[in-house]
Formats: C-alpha cells, structure tokens, sequence
C-alpha cells in the first residue's frame, strides 16, 4: 500500500492541508494518506526537522514524505525529492531535509517545475503530484534532474568530554517536557564507573530514570526517552514553564574523576 | 470511491468530530471520510465559506460535503442538501452556502426529518446518514422536499472602475496574510497599460510580485494567490500583526490615468 | 473492517500521534485508524473519560479504543486490556476506564509486557500492537493475565431528592457549553407536574428547552443534549465566560410542592 505523509505549517484553520489531500486523492485515490503534523510553528525548520527526524523511520520503507514548511524558502531553494534510508522526501532545499538524518541521501534531484514562477501553493501543485508518482512506483530519477547534495546547515552541536557533556533542549513538546540533544550513546560511553551531576536552570541532581514515574508528582524527572535522547520534565507538571528553560536551553552534565 | 468531507466550527478537544465520523463508519465503512476544518470559529458563517470555496472543487466531483458550522441557525432555518458544479452539500440553510459560488445549484431539496426538534446534534443525527445516502448514489430528490432556493446573504463586495479598485480582507491566514476579495481578472482587466498604487495600512506600493519569495525576509509582499486573489503579507513575519489590518480591512489600487 | 481508536493527551505538535499510526500502520496495514482526539489536556483522566464515554458507542461494536492518556500513570498503574460493552480498550489503568461506564467488564487482563521499566512511549511500543491484535481478532486472554478489577474512582455524583437535584458541570466545550451530570430521565422522574427554577451562577430559569435556537442571540439555552444530559449554554455566545462558570461549577434544579 502507497503511503503519502503530510507535515506542514499550515495549521488547521484554512483549505491549505485538504487542498493538498484533495489533490492527492483526485490524483489517485488509492493513497493513504497520514498527518504528521499541521502545527508546525510557521517556517520553523528546526521545529519541523525535529518531528520528521523523531518518526519517519516509524512508517514502512518507501513511504513518502511531502514536507510543506518554509516551502518558498530562499530565493534560489530548489524544489527537490530524495531518498533517504530508504524514505521518499519531496519538498523545498531550505536546509530541512539536512537535519533529518547523518546517513548520505541515495537519490536526489531538483524537480522539473514549469512555471514555478507562477505558482505560489508549490504543496499543492508540485509537491502533491511528485509524492503520487513516488507513491506509484515512479522512479525519482524520471522527476527531475540530478543533484549531488542538498543543503546541509550545521545543527546545534553538542560538546563532549572526559569531563562534562553541555546539549542543549531542542523541543518542548506540548507538555513542557524539554527535549535534549545529549544522546543516551554518548552518556554511556563517558559516564562509566563516575559519579555525575546533571546541571540546568539553576537545578542539580545526580540520577537519570528510566521512567517518568520514577519520580513523583511535580518532582522532576530525567529520562533517556524513546528517541534516545536525555528529556528533562517535571512530572504531571510543565518543566519549561515552572523550570523556566525553552528552546536553546543549555544542559549539562559533569564528571567527577 | 465515495467521500465525505467535514467541516465544521466543532474544534477536536471534544467528542462531536468523532462522533459524526463514527456515524459514517457505522452506516458505510466503505466511505472515505475526510477533514477539512474543525478550527472553523464558532459560527463563523463567513470563515466556513471562506474555507470551502477555497477547497471544495479539488475534491473529485460527486463528492459530499457535510457543513457543521452554526448547524441550528436561526429560527426557521432548513436543513438541505444540494447539488452545486457537480458536488453536493448537506447542512444548516443559514446563509453559508449562498457564499460558496455563484454558479446557480443543480438540485435542492429541504431535507425529510423526523422529529428535528428533537435533535441537538443534527450533524451526527441528520446530516451524517443524509451524506452516507448521497455517497452511496442515493438521489438527492428522494431525500427531501424540492425547493426553489437557498438563503443568499450579500457578500462583502469589491468596488471596481476605471480609476480605482477598492476591496477588504476577507480572511486573515494562520501565517498572517491577509487575503482580500480583490480577484486578480479585475485588475488585469483594468490595469492595462496604466501606473498603480496599492493602498492598504498607512503603506503604499507600486508593484504586485507572482511568488511569495520576491519579497525579501520582512518585507511585504503582494501576490495573487493560487485562489486568484489578492493578498498581502510579510515574508516570513505576520502581516495581520505588523499592519494592524485584520478582518475587513480595505484595501485599494489606485490607478492613474 | 478492524478500526483502532486513538485517544491522546499528546497535542498535534509533536510526533507522538503519528509515530502510533506508524507503528499500526506498519504492523497492519488494513486497519482503520480514527482519531477521537488529541487534544486532551495534559494528564486529565476526567477530560478523556468524558469524550471516550460520550463517543465509544457511536463506533461498530467490536472497535479497539487504544487510550494514550497520562499513560504511565502513578507507580504501580499497570497496563491493561479490557472489554466492556463489546468495546476493546487499550491503555494504563490509572482510573480512567472505571469512568466511562456503569456496566461490568466483559474481560480483563493485565497486558504481558517485556520490559516495561525500558518504555518511555508505551502507547506506541505497548498499547499498539496490543491493540493490532485485538483488531485482528486475537483473543484478549492472550495478551495478558486474568484480573478481577479495574480502579474505579468515585465520579462526581448528582444529589436528587423530590425537592431538589442538585449536579455539577463536568466539561465545557469548544463553544463555551456547559455539560452537567444531571440526566434527563433523573430530571422527568422527580420533575412530574411539578414546577421547577433551574439555578446556577446569579441565574434563574424556569423552562427548559428541546433545541438550541429556541433561545434567541445572547440568551441562555438549557436543554438535555444528545447524551442526555443538562446543558447550558448562551445561544451564539460563550456561557462559560459569559455566566463565569466552568468545570465543577454547581447547577440546580428546585421543585416546588
């Protein structure tokens, strides 16, 4: 079955997203065609990096992933489709689609658009008819024409040594849970056999759970969550509001010899 | 494949989308049930209008839209279903379809109920088996009573002459743009050969760009849309925000002679 | 055709919703997966067993209703499946499920799992592929241990003497409605040739209503809704912040002799 997934920042108050499905489904009606999200914060890539990276890998191999965010970009963005671990992504080469995965792209091309110029709903009238031919077995190469990569920024680094890792929270998810850079893999490998603190806000602790409800109600807890990376939260409470951290934060963890 | 369309000013944090959906299911789980807004403002006639002119004609034709938006109306009002370019509707006769095309309706009918005074949720108990019939190939004539027509409210309209074309916002998008009434055939029409002004705000402009991105990042831009229409906004900012213009507003072109 | 319900606390900013239907999709591609809602409020059992109750038994019997509600619940909250009404529910037994209704469970298991303390994402590592195999129609005494019970929390109870019934608002709704715990047939047992005053806030009434628009624009509406509950709500307008009223608000109905 062909699986077409949406993720925009259109929200959900207008006739942008059922105009994109509309298409879709007039085109062929035999997609199945799944939200990812609509409420992505307007252009925010990094919001939206986040939330393709956290699930793609969750859908089957060859689904394809229309991505409407930020999608008029900067002037000279080109239109492009790729394969990536053996998903399909089809949207604009604002910088996006290079924080989604460290893997090297398998296929890549710049969309054959005519009259791009006149066109100021490319999700609609672009990206929904290329992510049909995906979803119908089209080859990628018969879309556009080549490229050798796509825009790659640098995301946010995080820095690790014998001494301290220092991440930073790069989500707040809805209920106030901060999301860290800090993977669990590099914890692991620096943390054995030492003692630790964990620093942020002006908050110290020297345990990480394994569940939220290790910790009590309005106690703060630290996991290593689902996608492998230290969340920090306030359990049955809103850590960003009450430890008063958001997007940027920094989190550190120290060593001691 | 028969589809069913939602729209309705419901939002999702309660249990009425679910409801009607689940009523479809249960009638027909061969039909494809598909949103188009449940952000609509509560009884936000103009705002539901709005969406689904934008929308409904991406649909394949014989699809049925079921309208949940101020569903009780006023005293009087009828419940209809309606054959209109080749679509059909189901819903409050409160004013909203008469907003939808000017296009004349192909068939309408007052919808046959039993007991409506009975009902507080018309669009689960009435609307949702009307749609399922329509869907299934059901003539429209057997589901109610022919009528003449419908309730048409007069819409907000656009001044157009020789030396000036002046129209409003009519609906302000999650991102902020401001998308007016003002149909990009009038001005082609009257804006031949002639020097412009677009007048909106305190701001003046004497260009209309085609894509969104011919603006540089928080400038304002003026495009007509992938709807025909013109609007207004600022390039990754929000222009409703930092114009002060919302719902209404004018907005006008001003040619010289 | 299998259906699986979903029901969440994660918003639909985030990649929690989708990463479930992921996981669904991925494990059974034929199932039907409909949203109830996401937008239940952080942690709030009441919420979600109001929208849950309101709806279930809209749904085809036989449905599978997967509950991702403060799924890890408080420490010794174990993971469940049930079925009660001829419904499936999948979730955490942190009270919820004993408020949705008075019938006797038809069976009951604690849910098998490998490893819980490892889960920081049960809905999409536990709760969906149980909820796959109850789709597919795999026995619920397959999936886990017998148990007896299932926590009941005392739900907010109306107080109904010939003098007086005395109840409380239990949700407010997108439009600003107030649904209340009082029943229509508790109201026409006691209410029999009697005369009766509502009371709530500073108000007083003495009828009540079958439909919404028997009220005017800005007047008070009561009327026992399609759940059969009392209702009240200012036609066009928003009773909650109108009548400053909201969730456990107190709402009376006095008979006289």
């Amino acid at each position: 079955m062909a699986i077409v997934t949406l993720l925009t920042d259109s929200g959900e108050s207008d006739h942008y997203v059922a105009a994109i499905k509309a298409r879709i489904i007039s085109i062929n009606p035999g997609i199945r065609v799944e939200d990812i999200s609509h409420q992505i914060q307007p252009s925010d890539i990094a919001h939206a990096a986040f939330v393709l990276r956290a699930v793609f890998r969750d859908f089957p191999k060859g689904t394809v992933h229309l991505v409407g965010v930020d999608s008029t970009g900067n002037r000279g963005d080109s239109f492009v489709a790729l394969q990536l671990e053996d998903h399909f992504f089809v949207g604009c080469d604002n910088g996006l689609f290079g924080l989604i995965s460290e893997k090297t792209h398998q296929q890549l091309v710049e969309l054959n658009v005519i009259n791009t110029i006149n066109t100021t709903f490319p999700e609609r009238d672009i990206f929904a008819p290329v992510a049909c031919k995906l979803a119908s077995g089209v080859s990628i190469t018969n879309l556009g024409v080549p490229m050798s990569t796509f825009k790659k920024m640098i995301d946010r680094q995080v820095k690790a040594t014998k001494k301290q890792i220092t991440g930073s929270v790069i989500r707040v998810d809805r209920m106030g849970n901060l999301i860290t850079n800090i993977q669990k893999e590099t914890f692991e490998l620096l943390s054995k056999n030492k003692v630790y603190t964990l620093q942020f806000g002006g908050e110290k602790f020297r345990r990480i759970h394994t569940v939220y409800n290790q910790a009590d109600q309005g106690e703060c807890f630290m996991v290593f969550n689902s996608l492998g990376l230290l969340e920090i939260g306030i359990y049955k409470g809103n850590a960003s509001e009450l430890l008063g951290l958001g997007y940027d934060s920094s989190v550190n963890i120290i060593f001691e010899e």
